[in-house]
C-alpha cells in the first residue's frame, strides 16, 4: 500500500504554463483601470505636450537675447505682456522682449526659452533686468517632447501602475482595453472540514485554506470564487468540480489529503471533459502531492492540504500560472525579491527544491532572512514569515552568512 | 518679486505624522478583510487543533511499540481499526496496536506518534510489519501547538495577508474589526489643464495628476474622491477645499503651478477652521514646492503640478501619512527596498535630499539601477522607471558600482 508519486520537477511544471491561453478581454472605464493587465498595444494619436509649454515661472525670451547676462552685467528686456494659461497668446516677441509666463504656459511666438523668475528684477513696469542666460529650449519643454504622434506608449501585458493611467488621461483614453479578471473556481475537500461559521466538533478543523487562497487570488490580478466544502466522495467533487470548471478560467481543488480523498481526486479529474494529467506531485517542499490537470484549456490544481503547503505552492507554483492566463508578461521588477543574510545554517535533501520560511529583520548591517522552522500544517509559522528562500534541487544546503533571495510571501 | 520658500526637511516632514489621528474603524464580513488594515488585536479563543492531529497517513500508534524497529528487524503491531476523518474514533489502542490514520485524522486514545505509511506493510488485514521507529509525538500536531487558547495571535495595525485571514478563519472570526480606508479627495487646478473627455484646445493639457493620485491613494489602502477641476481663482478653489475637507480624511491640491494659483492656494488654506500651515516647500527634488497644511485635524497637501514631482512627493512623503491615518503599523518587511547597483556616476546638490528615477536592469552579476533622466514635467521619464532611489541631503553624489536601495514605484 505504499503510494510513489512519480513527480516532475519544478522547471518542467513552469512549461506547461504556456499550454493554457490568456483569457478574454474588456473593456473598463479609465479609473477603473488601476492595476488592470493591458490587453493591446497603446499608440499615441496628439503630440505631447502640443505646444512649447514653459516648466518654470518666468519670462519667455529668445536665448539669444540673454547671452552674457550676469550679476555685474544684465540684460535689459522690454516685457510685452502676459502669458494667460491655457490660452494662445495673442502677441509674439522678438530680440530684446520677454513675456511673462507660469509653469504650464503656452510661450509666444518668437520665444525660445523661459528665464526662471529668481534670476531677474523688474525695473518698472514694462522693463526687467536679467541676471543669467539661457540656452535655447531651456526650461521648456517642446512640442512632442514627452510623447510623439503615432509611437507605441505602452505594450499589451503590463500592468497599469499610476503612471501608466496618467498617461492615459494625458492621451484622453477614456476607456482602457483591459485582460479580464481569470476567475479562479475554490473547491475546499475533507469530512474533517467545517466552515468558518460553524464550530467544530472534536476531531473537526475550520476551513482555513478557503480565505487564504482566496486571498492569494485577490493578490495575484483573479477574482476567488468559492465553491464551498465538498464531502470526500467521488460524485459529490464530480459534480461540484464539473461546475467549477464550466464557470471558472482554473479550478483549485484544496485538502483533500486523506489517501482515499487523493485518489478520487485524480479520478475525479479524469473523467472531466478533455481530461490529461499533467503533474502528479512536484519535486518541492513542501508541496510534493500537488496535481496538475487540464480540461477545456482550464488548468486544474489539486493543493496539499496542510495549509503551509498550501500557501507555498500557491507562491512559487501557481502565481506564474494565473498571472499568465492574465494576460501578465511581468518584467525583472515585478519579481520584487530583496536579499538578505541567511542567519543560520540550513540543511537541505537534494533532488528537491526547498522553499523555507523566513523572517527578515532589520540590523545595522542590512537586512538578515531568519528561518522559521515547524511543520507544515502550523499556521502560525506563515504569519511570522515575511517570505521564502530557495535552496535549489542540486544544493545539499546554505551556510550561515550567505546571501539569498527573499520572495516576498 | 523673488519667491523664497522657507523649506522644511524631510526628517521634519515626517515628524507630523504622529500630529494626524488614524480614521475610525467597521467591521467587515472576512471575506472582505483582505489586505485590510486590523484595527485590534485579536486572542484566540480556541486551542488550535483542539486534538492531536495526525499530519502524515500511516498507523498512529504508542512510540514505545515501534523502538528499535528496522527494516531487518520490523516491529509487528496488530491494527485495531480505521480513524474517520472528522470523528472521534470510538476506540483506544494499547502497546502493539496501532490503528490506520490519514492525514488530519485524531488520534485514538493511547496513540502519541503516528508512523508513516511508506515506513510499514500490510502482512493481513490486521497486521502491519513497521520498519522505522518514530518518537514520542513524530508526525503529530498537538492540541494547542499552532494556537494557544488566550494568546494574542495579531495585533492591531497589521495589514491582513491571506495567511492572516486564513489565521482568523481557523479561529472562526466570521467578522473583523479594521479601519476605514481614508477617503482622499483630490482637487486640481489650473486654468490650462481639461478633462480626460475633453480635447485640449493650444495651450491646454489633460488632467494627469487626478488619474495618477487616485491609483497611488488605491495602491495606498485610501479611496480616491475626485472634484474635478477648478478654475484658478479664490473663490471656486475655497468652496471646493472646504467641501472637500468636509467629506475626506485628507485633501490633495494638485497643480495650481502658477505663482498666482499657488499664491491663493495658501490663502485658501488659511482661511479653513483652525488653520496651520505645516509645511511650505519642502528640501527634496523634485518636489520642493510642497504645502501641507493641517484643518480639523486632516492633512491637505498642496502637490506640486509637474506629473513627476506629485508622483515622487507622493510616494516618498504622502504614503507614511496615508498609512498612518489608515492604523498601519509598518515593518522591515514593508518597505520591500530592493539593493541595485548603480549604473553610472550622479551629482546631487547638498542641502536637498534627491530622488532620482531609475529603470532596474537584470544583468548576470545582479540587478542594477540605471538612472532615467529628464525634466520632471516628462511623464514618459516616469513609465520607464521602476523605483526611486535616495541621495540624501548631506551627500554630494554617488559613484558608478555603489549599491544602491531602490524604492520601488
Amino acid at each position: 500500500m505504499k503510494e510513489f508519486f512519480k513527480v516532475t520537477d519544478l522547471e518542467t511544471v513552469f512549461h506547461y504554463i504556456e499550454s493554457f491561453d490568456p483569457v478574454g478581454m474588456e473593456t473598463v472605464p479609465l479609473n477603473e483601470s488601476h492595476n488592470r493587465i493591458l490587453a493591446v498595444d497603446v499608440v499615441s494619436d496628439i503630440d505631447i505636450p502640443d505646444f512649447n509649454r514653459s516648466i518654470v515661472d518666468g519670462y519667455a525670451v529668445r536665448a539669444s537675447s540673454t547671452f552674457g547676462a550676469s550679476d555685474g552685467s544684465p540684460a535689459f528686456i522690454t516685457v510685452k505682456g502676459t502669458v494667460d494659461m491655457g490660452e494662445v497668446p495673442d502677441f509674439s516677441i522678438k530680440s530684446g522682449q520677454a513675456a511673462s509666463i507660469s509653469t504650464g504656459g503656452m510661450l509666444p511666438k518668437g520665444a525660445d526659452s523661459v528665464v526662471m523668475i529668481e534670476h531677474t528684477e523688474a525695473i518698472d513696469e514694462s522693463t526687467i533686468e536679467v541676471y543669467k542666460s539661457v540656452a535655447p529650449g531651456q526650461h521648456v519643454i517642446e512640442s512632442g517632447e514627452d510623447i510623439r504622434n503615432g509611437n507605441r506608449i505602452l505594450t499589451a501585458g503590463i500592468r497599469l501602475r499610476p503612471q501608466e493611467t496618467g498617461l492615459l488621461a494625458a492621451i484622453g483614453a477614456e476607456k482602457v482595453k483591459v485582460y479580464r479578471k481569470p476567475k479562479i473556481g475554490i473547491i475546499s475537500t475533507g469530512d474533517e472540514i467545517v466552515p468558518v461559521n460553524e464550530t467544530p466538533k472534536p476531531g473537526q478543523i475550520r476551513d482555513v485554506n478557503t480565505h487564504t487562497l482566496a486571498g492569494f487570488i485577490l493578490k495575484s490580478g483573479g477574482i476567488p470564487v468559492p465553491y464551498g466544502i465538498v464531502r470526500d466522495d467521488f460524485d459529490s467533487l464530480f459534480d461540484i468540480c464539473s461546475q467549477a470548471v464550466e464557470q471558472s478560467d482554473m479550478v483549485f481543488i484544496s485538502g483533500g489529503s486523506s489517501v482515499g480523498s487523493r485518489d478520487f481526486t485524480i479520478d475525479v479529474l479524469s473523467k472531466l471533459p478533455d481530461p490529461e494529467i499533467l503533474v502528479h506531485g512536484i519535486s518541492i517542499s513542501p508541496g510534493k502531492p500537488t496535481i496538475l490537470a487540464k480540461s477545456r484549456n482550464k488548468a486544474i490544481w489539486g493543493l496539499p492540504g496542510h495549509v503551509v503547503s498550501a500557501m507555498v505552492v500557491f507562491r512559487i507554483v501557481v502565481k506564474p500560472f494565473i498571472e499568465h492566463i492574465g494576460g501578465l508578461k511581468s518584467t525583472p521588477a515585478d519579481k520584487k525579491l530583496f536579499p538578505a543574510k541567511l542567519s543560520r545554517n540550513l540543511s537541505s535533501a537534494q533532488g528537491r527544491t526547498d522553499f523555507i520560511r523566513v523572517r527578515v529583520i532589520e540590523k545595522e548591517d542590512g537586512l538578515w532572512a531568519e528561518p522559521v522552522l515547524g511543520k507544515s500544517g502550523l499556521i502560525h509559522t506563515m504569519l511570522k514569515a515575511d517570505g521564502l528562500i530557495e535552496i535549489d534541487i542540486n544544493t545539499e544546503g546554505l551556510d550561515k552568512g550567505t546571501m539569498v533571495n527573499v520572495i516576498p510571501v
